[in-house]
């Protein structure tokens, strides 16, 4: 699939996974995202810890849509650094997507990964594809 | 969540994902897994590069059941050694885990990953959380 393909499959899912390094070891978190302009949106909330650990590094952004025995369904990947939004204007923007609104108290964070490597994959069917 | 609850947790799913370095990038990719002797046992079929790049590295593999809001579900990590199985014995006694049988001919790798650190939460809801 080309980046254009992976992005619209992403645009049809709200949960992903986040891929970053913690202590030195690879470290998985199912996140809440939002295509937004183009860039990966992640919203954490009061994950201060998280968003400390995404200071511009290289992070990986995955999202699936899949059956049980991976028969069919799909998988993209997103590779690129990754930055807290810390402009207020940016942030009230990127906050009107979700339903849920963004209320300062909450302490939310978003992070943006930016769509450096956009990589992905269809499944099919085994049989189908010998047919 | 505990180690026994985590791996109690992937008994009752059989699509995970792989978390590993490829190019000096993080890459992610749906496997197939089966809990097997208490290590994650994962089936690639035909992925001799992914065989090929789990040489005793250090992978994450990851699984969840989420809802689309990240309200409730549960999500495990598992970080540890991965190495290909290459003994007989025991690539029939894994195979036979399987519902599609295991042909040589196809060849099907696969790999363990041992459950050195297990992590894992579940999601409530807000609502629930606070109420």
């Amino acid at each position: 699939m080309d980046r254009e393909q992976c992005l619209g499959l992403l645009q049809t899912v709200r949960v992903g996974r986040l891929v970053f390094t913690e202590d030195a070891l690879p470290a998985v978190q199912p996140v809440n995202f939002r295509l937004y302009r183009g860039q990966v949106v992640i919203r954490v909330a009061g994950g201060a810890k998280l968003a400390a650990a995404t200071g511009n590094i290289v992070v990986a952004f995955q999202a699936d849509e899949l059956d049980p025995d991976l028969r069919t369904g799909w998988s993209v990947t997103v590779v690129g650094h990754a930055n807290l939004i810390t402009d207020v204007a940016e942030l009230v923007d990127v906050a009107g997507t979700w339903l849920q609104p963004w209320v300062d108290g909450r302490r939310d964070h978003f992070i943006r990964v930016q769509t450096q490597k956009v990589t992905g994959r269809r499944l099919h069917a085994p049989l189908a594809a010998t047919a």
